[in-house]
């Protein structure tokens, strides 16, 4: 009973491995049929994990977005304010464009808007927001920016880059002026 | 012979209004029959006119980047080029977000990378660059800025914005949140 489920744990964990290579690599479409062969595995012992496609994506998102959360929660502890919440909004973009399916989903959800505590917003919402709070407090980020504003950042440079030649470049770049700001009025 | 072609041009510009509201409110998927129904003419008649959904979205996309062209070049007389370029990026944006389907085909076409005089993204460089080139050689835009940049700042606002409630609203906040940097160094 134990090795059944120790089995049942290694094959779980696998495919979820699998999934994420095939997710990052082909955003919400990647084919489940795809992921059982590279698992080694047959189509209903994916199935039997992951009932739909919703639910395979929501647990590929899920390891990552709990590594944003810790990354937050770590970063509650850094001397100062602004260096934390650009840090952690650098891996969110990172992340948003490295696995493709994930800024298409959090477009779709404005926290704000459709509160749901266990949507994926919402989690990166209740992870992040200290870290703006404090920026704010800081005076390193004005008071009327709001943290939907942060994801929606976040999102729009994920999908403005994902057909480009080096996505990531590119998303450094474009993050690097949001944060620096085109023209900010006290420069003009 | 005369009357042919006149009737024949009343039916190319009532099938392109009729276009323009399908793609705006439908993307680049807007349906050609459709199209052809609330034109009052036949799917083959919208076929002669326009081959291929492609000929069809490039003619739809024309009219309003001559539009843009055409405010870039009076905005060039302008007495603040800050101003300047930034009232253009702001109806640039704002079209990106009305006109569902074009932030998409711009997002695929980065112009530095795979330039192409007639794309769209081509053209609309050739009439926004001097606007950029002179509010940086007044000091309101950072050097290292492109007006790559700019086109794809503009892009991920329209499509990360797409499925808020009020898009035109929650683009504005972004764009004004890019122009005034969410925390220039300077401030910190």
């Amino acid at each position: 009973m134990a090795t059944q489920r120790s089995d049942a744990r290694r094959n779980y964990q696998r495919i979820l491995a699998v999934a994420e290579a095939e997710v990052a690599a082909h955003g919400a479409e990647a084919s489940q049929e795809q992921i059982a062969r590279t698992a080694g595995v047959g189509s209903a012992t994916v199935r039997r994990h992951f009932p739909t496609r919703r639910a395979l994506l929501e647990a590929v998102f899920q390891e990552r977005i709990e590594g944003l959360c810790a990354h937050a929660e770590r970063l509650g502890a850094a001397e100062d304010g602004r260096t934390a919440l650009l840090e952690w909004l650098r891996a969110l973009v990172s992340y948003a464009v490295s696995a493709r399916g994930f800024a298409d989903t959090l477009s779709y959800e404005p926290p704000v808007e459709e509160p749901s505590p266990d949507s994926c917003g919402a989690r990166i919402e209740a992870a992040g927001s200290p870290l703006l709070q404090r920026a704010v407090r800081e005076g390193a980020v004005a008071p009327y920016v709001t943290f939907h504003d942060l994801l929606t950042l976040a999102v729009g440079i994920a999908l403005a880059t994902e057909h480009h030649k080096d996505p990531e470049a590119r998303a450094g770049r474009l993050f690097h002026l949001a944060v620096e700001g085109l023209s900010p009025s006290k420069r003009s």
